[in-house]
């Protein structure tokens, strides 16, 4: 039981360093930016409020579980913007040892059920994951409209990417939320 | 529709504001003061990673989602230290009204399913928040630990005082995680 309890507690300090993990977008106020712990309680809580525009299949439950873990591979792979210049498949092999060394902290069981969970957030296809990164990408332009632009203006999005990496997701995962967001981008866009 | 979806965003946007809010807790590298999102992101990750140290009546779900509730509050009026000095009910009463007030940006039906799970955790006399105030008063010590003393030292605390104030709601809810903190805390507090 102890080594048990000292293993989960390895992995609870050790995921304190995602509050230093930063991500390229600010808080609104403008004064910092945001790390991936208070932007994964954040989305968790957009998921919980928004619950009622999600596929009536979607236990929001478990989409709430996703987004609690979706970043902890971040400690030791970083953050990768999702307007930046990535190599996906070098990130991806970075994340997989980092959920390789992290969820292996805890003891067997959990390491196997979190890493799980995280997969499936990761691949995208059942309800619970694709509700789940619907969220994950409608929190940054909301931010962004109501700071006048944020990461847009730092990297020169345009309307064509933000409909690629914003409308596919979200639309898909939450087709209520891009009818709300998709004209608002739209004028955010043709006035810059 | 329409209306609806803007009041959650309304809500939204404003708990954006609880990443401003700092603790008298520091990150276990010592770097700077926690905030409160953060910090609510962490003690959910607690709760789902001890679930197994809590009664068998407590539903981890529930838990979960009243520690991502939990300090919204304290947007409007701010955090309380644990071991500094508080006129608890002046506090209470700045809560109240924060709770009416942010919760008061969501559609009805929403803000009081929400001020209902926030009420209920403080009040801490449920299962589920009997062990949501446990989780939420033993990470600090768990950091604290990791870190040499952390606000103990600021606050010059006692063991007696970590006893009330921390062996009282963590020995209540999960009285496996008090076992293995007391004698650390005993050690610690031997020593300075």
């Amino acid at each position: 039981m102890t080594d048990r309890l000292e293993a989960q507690l390895a992995f609870l300090r050790e995921a304190d360093r995602l509050k230093s993990v930063l991500r390229a977008s600010r808080l609104i106020d403008g004064s910092r930016h945001e790390n991936s712990a208070e932007h994964s309680w954040h989305i968790m809580l957009y998921a919980l409020v928004l619950e009622e525009h999600a596929d009536p299949q979607v236990r929001i439950d478990r989409v709430i579980r996703m987004l609690l873990l979706h970043d902890i591979v971040e400690i030791d792979a970083g953050d990768a913007p999702i307007h930046g210049q990535v190599d996906h498949a070098a990130m991806a092999a970075k994340e997989n040892a980092a959920a390789q060394r992290l969820f292996g902290l805890l003891p067997a069981d959990q390491a196997a059920e979190f890493r799980s969970l995280w997969e499936e957030f990761e691949a995208a296809q059942t309800p619970d994951a694709v509700f789940a990164k619907a969220v994950d990408r409608f929190q940054p332009p909301v931010a962004n409209l109501a700071s006048g632009g944020g990461t847009w203006r730092d990297y020169a999005v345009t309307l064509e990417q933000m409909d690629a990496r914003v409308g596919h997701p979200v639309g898909r995962g939450a087709p209520a939320l891009w009818r709300w967001l998709r004209p608002r981008l739209e004028r955010f866009f043709s006035a810059v």
